[in-house]
């Protein structure tokens, strides 16, 4: 089982993973390039490689862990944290650590192997979203889990083990630093001015418009003022709403449309390129529905971090995001 | 000149450098290796095509931007930021931003080319320390700067965009994120103790010796109990001291030999794997000396880092440190 282990000056946890299998001797060359058309464990037909599944979207007749499905849920074969087992707390000298215990799910996408998510029509890239939605809702009722996150690698530079389109959620015991961070942040600022920190960003990125990608209805996609990497894009709903699960069934349509939209720009204007995406949305069992606004952050990877960003926690981006908002926006979609 | 904004949620700065070349069109592919044997502006003979030399540690009678030197520190090129001009803070709705003010130079550690820093004999190498200690001490007579960080990027993976062994020094106008946490932590610490939390984990270290990489009479090398990285490595003073720069001539040749010894096994361990070096240490004016401890952080550059630990600030570690330092202990180093 991994290990969660605190680090005694900042606070920030590191989760010991040795089950993700990575002995010193693994590293004595350099991390060779994944092997393209290899046998692929999230093909239809090849149900019986991933652990039994824990939900899927079906066609009506097939069966469980058979083909027929277009978006499956699966548990991580390799799982950073794990279900089974109590929580245990220890202190060892100055440190604290605690076991591995929490959720590590993967949602398989689509059963074509070589289709990308802004690929998927609406409902498709619905169906990932609704199939997100209620692994949440569901784990939440896991006293012992504090926060789940949503999120997707794509392309080996991002950290994509596995090239067939997929997410992950990761439920983890303690509320991350990172979130905390935000929620403090946020909280701040609504006590000091009594109105939502992401309101006001939303009001003022529509005004300037300077760094708007993509809007409709309920959503809008903008690159953000301070953001961290080239064409770094953050969608979020114009209504506020602290909790990603609380989604309502026609405003999942507007949330694909808009996904579909803006994954589909970057990957025409920088040729499909690796990225992160990930959901910030509300801890469980924080009340922090007035000042707390969840939104979806895309990264994509087209730099390195290196000392000076390990060193500072600043980052340094190449690329204005009002410029690189000019040029998706020029990007002409199909949906 | 650079633009410094700052995230109106969780506060944490970026550097948008336009003047470091990216246009939106420069990454519509993947970034491509970098070509090897080209041009090497580091080398001796090209001093003309970097700007002039700040300082070098010279043999005698040789002339300065000329060859002779052995160390040779010179301002970036293509700096992230710069010195020339007045440090201005602005507003812009709910942002705020000020311009990019600060210092960006690059210490050439050796004039050859293919040599690597642990390669250099320990005087060499203790050339670089002294040269990065006095440009440190320099710097701190401007007092627009609130921060000096030294660090390393090795190799490609690292971020380094240039082969010839360098370092590199940015100085900030505003206390990075980072060294706050850092500095917030250790004095909670000391408040409540009154005990410096470094010197607390170097007699945790030495006592249980389980996660130990090297040691002499002034410094420990160890691998920390919530390593981010496999085979992170921090290398510590024994002696307790806040600020880098106030290291002695005497104690520095200690510092070179246990730098040897950690990058040699680094190096025999990993195949000479890409890494980011930082130095962490105080910063200008804030008065710290009881709780602050100035320390190394070495981060091999072998795990990608992904989704998840860009949502939480949680990383995840494949390999426990208990298992890398013994693969560490083990190498065989001659110095």
């Amino acid at each position: 089982m991994s290990d969660l282990r605190r680090d005694p000056v900042v606070g920030r946890w590191v989760i010991i993973a040795p089950e993700r299998g990575k002995r010193p001797s693994d590293f004595s060359e350099e991390v060779r390039p994944r092997k393209k058309g290899g046998f692929c464990p999230f093909c239809p037909g090849n149900e019986d490689k991933t652990p039994p599944e824990i939900m899927a979207y079906r066609e009506p007749g097939s069966m469980p862990n058979h083909p027929g499905w277009r978006v499956r849920v699966v548990p991580n074969k390799f799982p950073v944290l794990q279900i089974e087992g109590e929580l245990s707390k220890a202190g060892e000298g100055i440190y604290d650590r605690m076991n591995g215990i929490g959720a590590h799910e993967v949602i398989i996408e689509t059963p074509h192997h070589d289709v990308a998510l802004p690929d998927l029509p609406i409902e498709g890239i619905g169906e990932v979203i609704s199939a997100m939605k209620s692994r949440i809702i569901d784990l939440k009722n896991d006293i012992r889990l504090k926060y789940m996150l949503v999120f997707k690698n794509w392309g080996e530079a991002a950290g994509a083990s596995l090239e067939h389109s997929h997410s992950q959620l990761i439920a983890t015991p303690v509320i991350p630093k990172r979130i905390l961070e935000e929620l403090g942040g946020s909280r701040q600022y609504y006590e000091y001015r009594d109105r939502c920190v992401f309101c006001d960003i939303i009001r003022q990125e529509k005004e300037t418009g300077k760094r708007m990608a993509s809007e409709n209805d309920m959503f809008i996609a903008f690159l953000p003022f301070a953001s961290r990497f080239p064409f770094e894009v953050w969608i979020m709903p114009k209504f506020h709403s602290h909790a990603f699960e609380e989604i309502e069934d026609d405003k999942i349509i507007s949330l694909s449309w808009i996904l579909k939209d803006v994954l589909s720009r970057l990957s025409l204007a920088l040729m499909d390129p690796p990225y992160n995406l990930v959901i910030h949305s509300a801890p469980v069992g924080i009340q922090c529905s007035d000042y707390y606004h969840w939104h979806i952050e895309i990264m994509p990877k087209l730099t390195k971090i290196a000392g000076f960003e390990w060193g500072t926690g600043f980052y340094i981006n190449p690329t204005p995001p009002e410029e690189a908002a000019l040029y998706l926006k020029e990007i002409e979609v199909r949906i």
